[in-house]
């Protein structure tokens, strides 16, 4: 490049040594040429290491690579742009403090403002790249939890169970406790009297969570009677818990609870309600 | 530009090589048409795009393409009138450390307060670019919830239920709760006792479910009951739910309560009271 | 300004190349002509366009305007200001570095300090020149409100109803809840017990509701009933709810208050006591 | 000065063309009979635009203008000091690099540190200035109130009502809520059951507050009733407020609700206590 | 390397004193050869290092060394490359300033996005160096606990024992909670009344205890009765603690409330359930 | 100085125009001789001047004012060597650029880090300064409160009425409560029946307050009933206030509470018990 | 050193005037030995220095001064490394504006990375210069507890009563509160009925305390009876407190609760117990 702009410099010098607006035209093609060379080629890299990859790792599915990949063109584009326009002003010589001064209170601003900006696309790359969450998998961010329905380079978007949409900058996301991944835990509580007979409790339990097991295909593993998890001041808090697949596991402990309502009810196993001992004194009205 | 400037430094020159006046006249007129003629040309460049724009997505409505436009030239203008001021200035040879100092000192204390001003605009920009939400919607932003009434470039006003108008700077809006992108959902939970037929208490809320399916007109899906989500200490705890246009699911819920209400007092099915054990013991007042 | 200056270089020189006192005294006069000059154009030109404004929009009243360009006269003058002490000072070669040391540090801690006062004033601006509130307004602002008393380019204050003066640096307003834009919301919420006659409840809320708005001329819309709002564990919530003036609001409802309570005393409707279902076991105490 | 400072350099000159020492002690005493000077001038015309200020606004006490001016002149002394020295190293060309070197780390460590102390006395002196609050008030500083005890240029000190001495720097004061600004809400909730008559109870506490006006002269405006403010679940809140003198809202308080209590006992007003509806269950213990 | 470019720079030089094609092909193919070999030195450094490391330290496992190095070579594979492409654009004379503004914008824009991604790899280094947990250990970092199930240089992952994964960025850990170095402690608190007879119920316990840890092998130590830990307003609460091995704690904690709860019913122990005084006081209803 | 080291760059000047060896000795002993001249000094000014204070304010005692000048003569001593250090680093031609580089990026890691270090040593001299607190104050230093045991210059140290030993570095200190300066407020809080006949309840307390006052001398003034701060749901809340010698304030409400119970016993004056009104239904068991 | 490499440069030099490799070898070699000097110097005056103040200060022990001391060598072994490293390349006259600029992003990023690493090592310095806790103490350390098992340069680690492992990286440290440092509070807290005759009570307890004191040899000073430190609203709070050996105090407390609540058994002395006073009202079930 160097080179032609010096034969460029010597064919189009004016008389005070400037270049006149012919050559300086010149340079401008050049220029332009080269940087759409430039975005071509890098285009063409982009495009080769991305098809080796999709090759090679078959469980990323094609689309995130793809959305990887344009993020990746329009980086480098918009920078191949911006040294261009940089590089034609050179040329024209233009009274570059002003344009400096103009750049730095500009940019100084933007910058404090972009930055998040910047954060947010930094934060979504990870998310694509670690496969932190897929569309559809059911996630909890900070406050927000709901079914992930657009995982951008910029926000992601969660739709709560109570239907409401939430629109999160992926700067805000930290940490993320993704809820479909590998079987989850449903657990129920319920509490008996100090009173009641444990061992017969215990014999119901397993009977109902045999019944479950064995109508709910959604079952992993259990249910299983963990055991006494709590002493409370009116009774005995017993646990069962089993293994579901992803998202099932609040059916399943609707089920479980209805179907040791019903048992305790059959066999008369008394339900710990709160207790009081009164002391009674009798006083004038 | 740099050509004709030359011309008029020769033609100008006092013996000091200093520009007299009349040169320096002529190169402020020059400087300020050619910034009112690239005002011209990038208004020009930035309407041909949006026509464009607006043929093309027809979804996006004419007026939030007019706003962005609009702060695009005004931006545009602005940075261009500050050059032009500044190449001028050049011109007379301003004592510029003075400037510098002025600008040094008052630019840093501004930047800092017009900080929020720039983080403003963006997040204006992008809440309208991304239609995160539009006028009408019911939106919740950090504490603050209501009917949007205005989407500004600086701020956003939320009308709340109440009557109360939250003005809230774009700055201040992070993650967005749109509650009107899609169906709501109605929920509604009752308690029964322990002792409670559960058969029974179900079909009896299928029967109102079906009532109001077909009397309510805003019901997308279901009402359908979820089953038992909890088990209290003094009952067992049923929950019904519902898909709805959006902004309906207060209507529905209290529907449905009205409805199960009624259904429950005719079918003699009884709510739960907190329950006490209590266990008397005498004492001498 | 540089032309007549380069004059006096010439004439007042002494012999080592630079100016004598009388030179510099003239300079100095000049600078000072000059700077109030630029003081008058520019207050000149604040005024024209405030006039102009004023015409324009009727609807800010005249007061707010005269704020605002007193505040930008002010700006403008201590920046010239400013500019001239330092010309003067570059004139007499003060010994510029020891300025500069002095300054920096200065600068740098005065910066600070000033940043929240910058933030003061950019945030009083926005206040009134977007109009968010008035003097009489009843705001809320953070974890304070109360009756607009004052707004200032530097606090707003707030009179609390009980009271007390709150003084709040514009820099600590963030979100803005207005109360008087709009017709408020008076809500009235009521519980019944489970075992009322819900149907004529309401009849005896609506009686109640139409008398009201007969009586009570603050009311723009309603007073309506909204319906069962909450199914506790011990009664059904009924929500009667009305459009009033603003800062009416709590009038309304304590009308509302009065008469249902009147009203359901009259026609014996229960009012929903907390309840328990109690079950007793003799102790041998 | 440069002109003294050239005349000097001549007469004193060493061979190798730097100042002898006699030169250099001459130069000396000059700046620091300069200095003395301009902190002579500048503490004139503080004094001068003070008595000015006094003479205009004489609701400003002349303590507090004192304290301005003493913290200016104090501010503006130690900055003159600051370029004095620095003028007199400059003279003996004291190796300036060690000393950058050294201000620059140091000058950076306290910059940081001293930030809050600039804060202190920015605020400190807006709070003067502003006359938020003086000596005597009582007044709320975020989580502390008391009684205004100093209000320095660095602390402030309030005087709590349990006699703690609270020492604020004054960095940490934001929004400050002054409550002896004007007259005091005094403010008594009462509440009776849902079976009292309405307005024999207002009639009576109508009768409380008309003797509650004659006796105590520190109430301003009332005492009225405000109405019922809340419908609780074993209640009616009746509301009675009145307007004070500051700083005795809390023995108006204490007399009304003293005199409440007591036609309440005599009339056979019946307080609510909270209710509770039982239902019992026999169970065999 | 001097020598050798000093020596193309002689052969190869155009008539205007720059490099020829040739020349600068050859200088770039040298730096390569030479970044290459510098690649291949540092990493056998770090091999060898390393190797003695293993030798030395049997605890630390030899995966994690790997990691260590991995990292290591990485990150000067990358900057070798960097200065590598900066000496090939310097020997083209690429124009720097239009690439310093570039990079500067940019850069100053992902320093602050890559900020914590820094910090995300230095926390992680030290987790595996300080080996602060391991996988498959229990930790709590801030709110979230689990199962260690990766630790990475980016993220470390924890496996909640509801099934939930928590994706946690290493800047966001802090201060971690090791929940299996070492043995923990079950503990169960059990309330009786202040009539039973504690020396009974410690003799009752220390039976439950001593049959506890005959069965159950989990238990390092213990269990014992620690003594009365609370006098709360109903009864003496006693609490026994044991020592058992890491994740073991729990079951303990469930077979000591099961064998406890077992023994005070059979030994006729009291529970303190909440005790009321009552005052009955005759209303005329 | 300069004089002299010009004398000595002619005496051993090398023919390359540097100094030789022994030269460069001859300086720094003059350099260390003159730090030392210069600290001798410095602390003879600081004697003088502690002196003079020491006389004009007998109130600060000598122990803080030789702490005070222990640090000013400290952080003298420390500047001036690390001058001289940098004067002869210079003497020897030192690679700057190395050293710079080094201190570089050393002195910014430090300097974030010793922040807080500075900050601890400015606010330790304030409070020393300010005389905020002393050795066996009772503060409250944001959530810790305790007995002052050491008021060092980076922490302070604060010995709990628990015995636990608070240590609070310096900056972490904000807003200070002393509880040592002035009298400090009993206060005793008694609630009594509705029914209770108040004037009586009043006499009682009277005499209850006349004895304590006649019997407890660390009272400073009261204890008097201060009147009714509350109406609870229960009863009348009366509180009786005195003021003590500081840290006598617990003593005096203990003395308080014991004398009014032991006189509400004798003098049948009932305490009042929340209340609870019962509405029986009986339902079938 | 400069006149060494003087002689050096002569001899070595090239015929371009700059230095062969064979200058360059003994440069660096030069270089390293004067390094490594250095290194020695600095180790020997670090050890006269400690091994002083191990002499002087018999109290810090031995471990502690020479965990200083090894961290004051690391750091100067490093530093001079570093210089030597750029000394070196310097030599090599490698292309330094790519190596700056490779630095300058990487310490920037590193160097907000390291921040919290030195404030760890600073932090970790001062605790244990200023001994603010040792191996074997307990703690309060924020929210975590525990007895200290490692005071490191980075880390400290907590390990808790329930056995688990507080990591806490030293920048985390602020306020420290060390409960081994003097004797600790034992505390008990027993509520009696308000009709209980309380000179009898608390002669039955100072007899509790006579003798705990007496058979518990951990007692520092007391028990003692501090008073009646609250008058809730069901009984009258009788404080006991004592004075134990660190880490005793959690013992001394359970044996106190025995011995009182036997004593009030035997007693007759009546537990408060919540109290209500019913008003009965019949309604029609």
């Amino acid at each position: 490049m160097d080179e032609v702009f010096n034969v460029i410099d010597n064919l189009f010098k004016t008389e005070e040594g400037d270049l006149n607006i012919l050559g300086k035209g010149i340079k401008i093609i050049i220029i332009f040429i080269l940087i759409k060379l430039l975005i071509r080629v890098s285009y063409a890299v982009i495009d080769k290491v991305s098809d080796k990859r999709k090759k090679r790792l078959f469980s990323i599915d094609d689309k995130k690579i793809n959305t990887l990949t344009t993020i990746l063109k329009n980086i480098i584009k918009y920078i191949l742009y911006f040294i261009g326009v940089i590089m034609v002003l050179d040329i024209f010589n233009v009274n570059t403090t002003s344009l400096i001064a103009t750049a730095g209170i500009g940019g100084l601003a933007i910058g404090f403002g972009a930055q998040s900006l910047v954060k947010d696309v930094i934060t979504g790359f990870f998310i694509l790249f670690e496969d932190q969450f897929a569309i559809g998998d059911y996630v909890k961010i900070g406050d927000y939890e709901g079914v992930v329905e657009e995982v951008g380079v910029r926000v992601t978007k969660l739709r709560d169970f109570s239907g409401e949409l939430h629109i999160i900058p992926n700067s805000n996301i930290d940490i993320v406790t993704n809820k479909t991944r590998g079987s989850m835990r449903a657990l129920v509580r319920i509490s008996v009297t100090y009173e009641e007979d444990l061992d017969r409790t215990i014999k119901v339990l397993e009977r109902v969570c045999k019944q479950v097991k064995e109508s709910n295909e959604n079952i992993v593993d259990g249910p299983t009677i963990l055991g006494i998890t709590d002493l409370t001041d009116y009774g005995v808090v017993l646990t069962v818990i089993a293994r579901t697949k992803p998202m099932e596991q609040w059916a399943v402990e609707r089920e479980l609870r209805k179907r040791i309502k019903e048992a305790f009810l059959r066999e008369n196993i008394e339900i710990a309600y709160p207790r009081r001992v009164i002391y009674d004194k009798k006083v004038e009205g």
